[in-house]
């Protein structure tokens, strides 16, 4: 199996597809490729809370603002998992996620994919990920140090990305995080753990007191309130509406809730 | 086969889809994902007139705007069709449609599908939809009530969703629908059946005289026009444009037609 | 295998799906369901990039702004490629990609899809085309002529589309093309082939010095740059940002490249 996920918007992902489906005859399963254009940070998220779901595969993952630049192609290999793209974080948080759930021992490996063909340095999820990607699913686990263009690096060389962690007053009685990023909806997800939150009935969100409700239909429509999501953070929600237009929020920006 | 179906937007069917491939090996096909948000009524439109052209699957439908309260999770047993989702009536079109497009007598089942764990009350789609609906690809169709979770239930106990059916005069010249859904083009597509408007020239919408027309064609660019849709009822329309827009309209408002 | 495009947009792709599934076992692959609507070029543009990267498979392609026309629904076979929709020139810039990029002789022929039922007039993707390639997805390539309703017609007799070619001045200093399509990045890919600009440190877009970057990150963000795309064009184009909005520019416009 090889998932696929890009913030390619139209027709270009399935040239990708395309590729893989000359090189091997994978499953193919779309993830998303409308993810935040050119936004690592946001594709990571959302990867973290998506990808760990699956089934041992192939991963093929191109959120690439870098591309043409000596950014180095990866692949990272979790247990029976297999990372394909660029270096820049981007594969790290769900690749540590799988490690986490996985029980006992995981293997992990680095490995540099060399680009021999200077030909395209605009779209390397079709030239260079793609026929890596399905090099690896053809390939054993165990071995992808044999293929071609594989080349072994420490796992300590990738680039990293960690997810801020907020602050919290000595009393417990405020955090300040911040806006990881805003989902279709609105729902404006932070990096705050929903333990603050659990068991309140209203918290104080940048001063303002909000209702915690453990379901959108809690409040009324139209009405703000604060609940823990799938993903187990906060989230500043509106029932039926938009919680970044009602609480003025974006990705990044600092969210301090204070226990009301 | 597993059928996918939700208005989740990027990334959270990803998650649907790990989980049922993590339990299953279904074929997995996208219906939609972007369906109007939180409409469960539209998205019951669009997937009546998709999903009875599919060979026997388990269709998983996730619009589900209650997610959290006390609305069931339920499975819907229809012939060799089992539909997978929330107790809003979102699967009920869908399933009559496959129902009286079946010769003969089709067996119709129903069972609630007890959530056991309390954890996720925002993700349904994930946590209950997407195992039950891998359970029951991977369970013999006769044999649904053995499933872990799967409760027997009347059929009469499901919540329903019945299309509104237009007022007709006495005399037949005139007809009062309304619209149920616009679709991504801008069409209005109303209740009002197709053979209101077959054979005749023009007809007037909300008292405006307006051409009819079998292809979008048969009017200038820009132009309006009412034609019958691939679901059998009358669209109002603009060739190369937006009818929602050009005749004002939005779904459930009221379309008057009346013969010319 | 069976890829699948269109401009259909949400659920009506499904309805294609249904259709094809219920008559044929074939791998379904998504190519793109949000081309353009109903801009018959962009789509010729975008299947040419991405087809021609697929093994041997039936190409189902629904652009088709004259549906409900007289225009005829065809089939083009090229080696083992089959091409199915509307005779509106939509497959023939990917097909004939296909066919350059074979080694030696590739056998070429086209069908006339007879129309029998003239019951569904707007959803020719549904009612027409979706039998059509599962049809001939199940037929051996060379015996299309054998399936019911295809009639071998003259390839000639295809309508086709053709892209621009650039004007360049005798001593070469300037060319003339146009913008085929803005992509979803707002970048503007023209048909001008880039050989024009490679090697150059600038050159003169309508008039205005633009600096030439085989790399996005070669400009500040924000900034301009002509660049070649994966398709070997000269795009205008921004870094992280639109360059279609920065150069005043869309589909069809002209682009004058004059060596700086």
């Amino acid at each position: 199996m090889i998932t696929l996920a890009s913030d390619f918007g139209i027709a270009y992902p399935a040239a990708m597809k395309g590729v893989v489906l000359s090189r091997s005859d994978a499953r193919l399963v779309d993830v998303a490729h409308d993810l935040p254009r050119q936004d690592v940070r946001a594709a990571a998220f959302w990867l973290r809370e998506t990808l760990p779901y699956f089934p041992p595969a192939v991963h093929l993952v191109v959120v690439d603002p870098g591309v043409g630049t000596d950014r180095r192609a990866i692949a990272l290999r979790v247990g029976d998992h297999v990372f394909v793209g660029p270096d820049n974080g981007v594969v790290r948080p769900p690749a540590r996620r799988i490690a986490e759930r996985t029980d006992g021992d995981v293997r992990v490996e680095a490995y540099e994919i060399r680009v021999s063909d200077p030909a395209s340095t605009t779209f390397h999820g079709r030239d260079v990920f793609a026929p890596a990607a399905a090099d690896a699913h053809e390939a054993d686990v165990d071995a992808l140090a044999a293929l071609d263009r594989f080349e072994p690096v420490g796992t300590d060389s990738l680039a990293d990305l960690v997810f801020p962690t907020p602050d919290v007053t000595e009393d417990g009685s405020q955090t300040t995080g911040e806006v990881l990023v805003v989902d279709d909806f609105g729902n404006c997800i932070t990096n705050v753990p929903g333990e603050f939150v659990e068991g309140r009935e209203s918290v104080a969100v940048n001063g303002e007191s909000v209702p915690v409700g453990h379901t959108f239909e809690t409040v009324s429509r139209g009405e703000r309130l604060v609940t823990v999501g799938s993903h187990g953070n906060v989230e500043c929600d509106v029932n039926h509406g938009r919680g970044d237009e009602a609480f003025g929020l974006s990705p990044g920006e600092t969210v301090t809730l204070h226990i009301d």
